[in-house]
């Protein structure tokens, strides 16, 4: 049987547009437009792009959407301010503060002192404290994109053994809480592996499903890999290419060419998770909305 | 070898002690006496008994310890309005609602209520969230009390792979983000188990640390096990006996007979992981109060 290339880029243009049809019938209904404010401190170009995508998306659904850049040099007292502003506006139902942030502001600070009913990122300890007691409300943008990707191509994850590679606050222990919690999308057994786990090998051998996010190019390996597992690739890393114009080219967690030849389902890097969180955190922006006005 | 029969009677009254010295300077320092609040709706015996012994223990190391006692009958508002006193007592510094409250009480309500900084229970979402992110403030007793025992005889999780067996909120989730975390006495790979889990023994085979909190007697048994594997039983559970007066006996989800004779070390039941949650539970409020203090 063919190995299925998960195509996120698709999927995430289906719920895209599942989001544009619901926002428009919550504003007919309830005359007000939902509005996302993200805010970027520092002007990054990366950072930028992703914060101009996250802006453009919510208006193509039609969202408000609103960018507040910021000098790298804003004081810690400053954001904070305008944070409150953006809690207290009526046009603002969803904030996100692009991270990293510079070193002299403290990011536990900032992301505690957003609104947790705006807090459209998932990362407020409220909000985290929710997922993990498996009443999630917001669920942070990456870890509900890979539930949304297995749900809609169909791998249920019932009873099913996933090994999490990486356990990071954004993605790798979100999403261990996600998968295992009680509920459709969920009831995996999941092993949460990191920099530290002594037998990953023999955990990975033993998975249904994959998700690799720890960020280090072509990681996993087809050895690792049961036959017929599902692989979910998180990793975007930059490996030098003179083949490329800029120089570089993008590659997965996972040496896609070989694993492809095992696996029954794997997402590609780039066009598999990564077009995803855009979509997540316009859901999770239009559910700020609802509960807002509700 | 023999098998280590960890003493969690003797670990726990240890650590008691040393909450009781540190009380004492910490009284002697700030001229406050910690205060812990244990609130109980309706006569429930078990419930009851379990209430005494955390006030007595709270005075045993010199602490304040108050209970107050409602009828089963006590309206949600009502007993918002007490936590609400509560929260504002200067002469309190932990509060924990006996769970489970009758079913005309919302439980969420309730733990939200708590002032995250009192909530020496460990439950309120925020501080269920600031564990899920690594930076815990109070761990729920049982979870703590785990991490504690294995401290304390030695056993290092660094690099380990931990299965446990079960997901509550009061147990095997938050113990699987502990464990898991980045810190002494977590960076473990932790293995999530529970009733949906189809390959149970490959995974629990493969363990180095069994934590078994699945409420089913004997559950875990010697062909689930690793040769020596260390295996902490959080199950208490009553089977008839004629053989007490009381016509029950107390057994654990592990079968400690036949699982003894090949793992490294194991707890007993009772005796083990149970007489450590009351010491951890007023070593959350120690530091409640100097949080409050500081």
């Amino acid at each position: 049987m063919e190995t299925k290339i998960i195509d996120g880029k698709k999927i995430s243009e289906e719920i895209k547009l599942e989001i544009a049809n619901d926002t428009k019938s919550f504003q007919n209904k309830f005359l007000v437009k939902p509005g996302l404010a993200v805010v970027l401190v520092g002007n990054d170009p990366a950072s930028s792009v992703y914060v101009r995508n996250k802006e453009k998306s919510a208006i193509d659904s039609g969202m408000r959407g609103k960018t507040i850049n910021l000098p790298s040099t804003v004081s810690e007292q400053d954001l904070l301010n305008i944070i409150e502003n953006l809690n207290l506006s009526n046009e603002i139902h969803g904030i996100l503060v692009q991270l990293p942030l510079p070193s002299h502001i403290s990011q536990e600070k900032i992301v505690e002192k957003i609104n947790p009913i705006k807090d459209v990122d998932g990362l407020h300890p409220f909000n985290s404290g929710l997922l993990s007691a498996g009443t999630p409300r917001f669920i942070p943008a990456t870890p509900a994109g890979i539930r949304e990707l297995l749900i809609r191509s169909d791998f249920d994850t019932d009873g099913k053994h996933v090994a999490i590679l990486g356990r990071s606050n954004i993605v790798g222990r979100p999403l261990a809480n996600l998968l295992s919690m009680k509920s459709n999308g969920g009831n995996a057994t999941v092993s949460l592996c990191h920099s530290r786990t002594n037998n990953l090998k023999d955990i990975t051998q033993m998975a249904d499903i994959i998700v690799a996010a720890i960020g280090i190019p072509n990681f996993v390996t087809q050895e690792m890999v049961k036959e017929n597992a599902v692989v979910i690739d998180v990793g975007i890393n930059r490996v030098e290419s003179s083949l490329h114009k800029r120089g570089y080219r993008l590659v997965g967690d996972v040496e896609f060419e070989t694993v492809k030849l095992k696996c029954k389902a794997i997402t590609p890097v780039p066009g598999g998770v990564g077009p995803m969180t855009i979509a997540m955190l316009l859901s999770n922006t239009l559910q700020a909305a609802k509960l807002q006005c509700a």
